[in-house]
Order: C-alpha cells, then structure tokens, then sequence
C-alpha cells in the first residue's frame, strides 16, 4: 500500500508521521509538488482544508492519475461523491487536531466514513491501520453529521467561555475547576447514561432556581431562550427515559 | 471538631462517610432525630435540596442551639446570610454528585464558598479535611456562581443529547466517541487555553460551512437563534484573544 498526503497542515502531518510510524510507504506533499514528473500511485488523501479539497481534485484531473488507486479526503462536512467513477471515501477524524499530534493520541478515535463500496473498503483500512474505529454515515448526511461534532466539540468551548466570563465577572480567574467539572458531568454519561448522570435543578424539578437563574443568564448574556433552549433539552434528557422506563415497567 | 450533617442524600452521605474516614466526629441526621432530646453541638452543615434548607434553620432555632458553633449548608444556589448572627457559611461542591460517592472521589474538587468571616473559616477547614480547593465567591453573586457551574455540568449533558438526536436521525446508535470528543476537547483547552484550543470552522473563520450548517440546525432544532448565539460566542473565542495578542504585538 502507498498513501500520497496532500496537504502538510495538522491533520495532514499527523496521519503522515502516523502511517511512517507504522511502516506504510507515505508521501506528504505541498503545494510545490510537480505531478507532472511525479506521477501519483495508489491512494490519494487530501487533507487540507475543506475550501480547497474540491479545487485540489480537479487539478489533479489534469494529470495523469490511472495508477491512482482510490481517493479520499478528510473533511467532516464534505461527501465525497463529487470524485466521481473512480473509488472514493471520505474519513474524518472525531478528534479537535488542535495541533499536529503524534501517533498514539489518535489510537482508538472514531472515523465517520462514507464512500462509493470500494471507497469505504479502503477507508476501513486506513482506520484499522490507524488503530481507529469508524462509523458509516449516509453520504446524504454529511452535514448533519459534522454538526453533531460541531456541538459535541466546539460548543463545549463556549460553554467554557461563557462560564469564564461570569466568574471573570466575579473577579475570579481561575476556572479550571469548572472545566474539571465539565469532564466530570461527561465521564458521568459515560458511565451511567444521559438520564442517571444529570444532576442539577432540572435533575430535581426545581423551578424556583430554574425560573430565578433564567433571569440571571438574560441579565448576563442578554437574551433568555438560549437558556430555555437548553432547559427543555435537559427535560427531554430527564423525561424521555422516565418514559422509556415507564414502558418497560407496564411491560412487566 | 463535630459535624453534624443534617440531609442524609447523596451530598450527605458522601461527606458523612468522607469525614468518618478522617477520623471526625460526625453524626448524619435525618427527620426522625429529636432535637429535643439530643442537642446539637459543634458545627451543623445542612445538605439536604435547596427548597427545604430555610425551613430546616427555623425549626432548629426553636430548640436549643446555644451549642452549635457554626452552621452552613452546601447549596450552590443560596447565600448563607439568612442564618443570621451565628457564624454562617454555605460551601458548595463543583462536582456532580450523581450518586453517593467515596471520598477519594472528590479529593481534590473546589468548593464555592462564602459566609460571615467567622464562617468562612469554618467552611475553610472543612474544605481542608476533606482535601479539596476552594474560591471564595462575593456573598451577593451566589446565583450567578451557581448559573456557571449549570452551564458548565448541565449544558454539556444537553449537548450530548443534541448530537445524540442527529446520531439516531442518522441510525447510528453509538455515540461514545462524542463524548469522548469533548472531552479532549475540554482537555486541550486546559493545556492550550480556549483561543489555542480552538478548532472546527469558527477557527477557520470557514463562513460557508457556518453558514450551512446554521441552516441544519434550524431544520433539525427548529431555531437559528441557539446556534448563531454559539458561534458568536465561539468568535469572542478566537477574536479576544487574538485582540491581546495585536496588542501584545503592538508594544513591541
């Protein structure tokens, strides 16, 4: 197997050093590779940014590409049918490349992958040489699919970031404990499940404080529905597995 | 030093059990004890649910309670200063004590605190024994400390639940690698800071994918003004601090 990078950025660099590590023939290439003395073979990854990948594909066209095995990129928003005939996947990475990042960091992280039947096959050992697991996305669903990282991801930033902002507020600045916290709530979920780790004032139907912080977070972020918003999602938490409970004790 | 805990759940428990082990004289109370009979002495330390904490303080005022040194209470919610002239303080946990813990559990945790002077260094000492930090928080802002640490526990359980609901839109049922993402997301913003952290189309000021999948969000969730409220928040993330660092550039 021979792996061709394209795109020396984070995620690029770090699937590099990985698949050197584990003895895969790889090439990382930039902007400044001549594809027309160079001439690519086997499987092609691009892994730059989302913006470019499409542009770097019809470049490539331009070429000869008949010894190119299959092509993939590792964009979570992008499908990867635009590829066309040829065999095709798309693997992203459920980890926050914050950095270029070595081998045994990766090991174990889930790839959402997607693809023509061929694709997939080779996105599947891409995983496995990676020591990931994957899950298949509907290629339709791509979106969908990124956005779920997105909230899972980047929106726990913000809750940090709003916390920090109240007890910078307070004149407290040291907030690591609330990010502990935060880890903490999750490990919990892990553990016990979304319904048995909630705790807090909707955990106990408390409306007084849910009413009285509603007015606090308005005051402070200056609008109240994204607060509602995440009240009524944690009530779903707190009731739809009452129900689903329920069910199975009537079933009894 | 005796404690008495007043509220035998989980908060309860865990400290009882907590202060047994380090060889403390603690008793834990629940509503059959007869406070006519055996009085009170030392410190009282109220963990029951918020709502009944007041009313626990004004039934105990009709007996004698000229033993009792201090008193306090572990709501995040409440302020200690009904408790009058007494030495008061309340100490709150940031940890989600979703069931009865050991103590080595929550070795390490940080208290929000506050109280009358005397008070607070009943409830610094208590902090000390069992092994954990503490941030004094200003006696008048005890909702807002306790809004933040809801958005930091609660709201990252209503963010599982949201990608939990795409995931099985999807028909994919296992969603252990996004909590896992956010997690090392969490992780990389305390080795990182938030700004350096950051990853995803916010920190590739990406506006097409943003835009595109506000859009999702609005179909799948029913409103745009959640998401847009994000990932404006997500962009204080990464224009703060760069800000600091074009002033930090600035002065060079």
């Amino acid at each position: 197997m021979r792996i061709n990078i394209i795109g020396p950025g984070k995620v690029g660099k770090s699937l590099y050093n990985c698949f050197l590590e584990k003895n895969i023939e790889v090439t990382l290439i930039d902007k400044n590779y001549d594809y027309s003395k160079d001439i690519l073979k086997g499987i092609v990854l691009i892994t730059t940014q989302d913006e470019n990948i499409i542009n770097i594909w019809n470049n490539l066209k331009n070429y000869n590409i008949s010894n190119i095995n299959a092509v993939g990129h590792c964009s979570g928003y992008l499908d990867s049918s635009f590829f066309g005939d040829i065999p095709h996947f798309s693997m992203h990475p459920n980890f926050p490349f914050s950095s270029v990042v070595n081998c045994n960091m990766i090991k174990g992280i889930t790839w959402g992958i997607e693809g023509n039947k061929e694709g997939i096959e080779i996105a599947k050992k891409l995983v496995t040489i990676l020591e990931g697991k994957y899950v298949i996305i509907p290629q339709n669903k791509k979106k969908l699919y990124h956005l779920a990282a997105v909230i899972s991801s980047n929106f726990s930033y913000a809750l940090i970031k709003m916390s920090k902002d109240i007890y910078k507020y307070m004149e407290i600045n040291d907030i690591e404990h609330l990010i502990n916290l935060s880890i903490k709530s999750l490990e919990n979920i892990k553990e016990k499940g979304l319904k048995n780790a909630l705790t807090g004032p909707v955990a106990r139907n408390d409306l007084k404080i849910i009413k009285e912080e509603e007015f606090e977070f308005e005051k402070f972020f200056g609008n109240k529905i994204v607060y509602d918003f995440f009240i009524d999602t944690l009530y779903k938490i707190k009731e739809g597995e009452n129900e689903h409970k329920k069910n199975i004790e009537n079933e009894k």
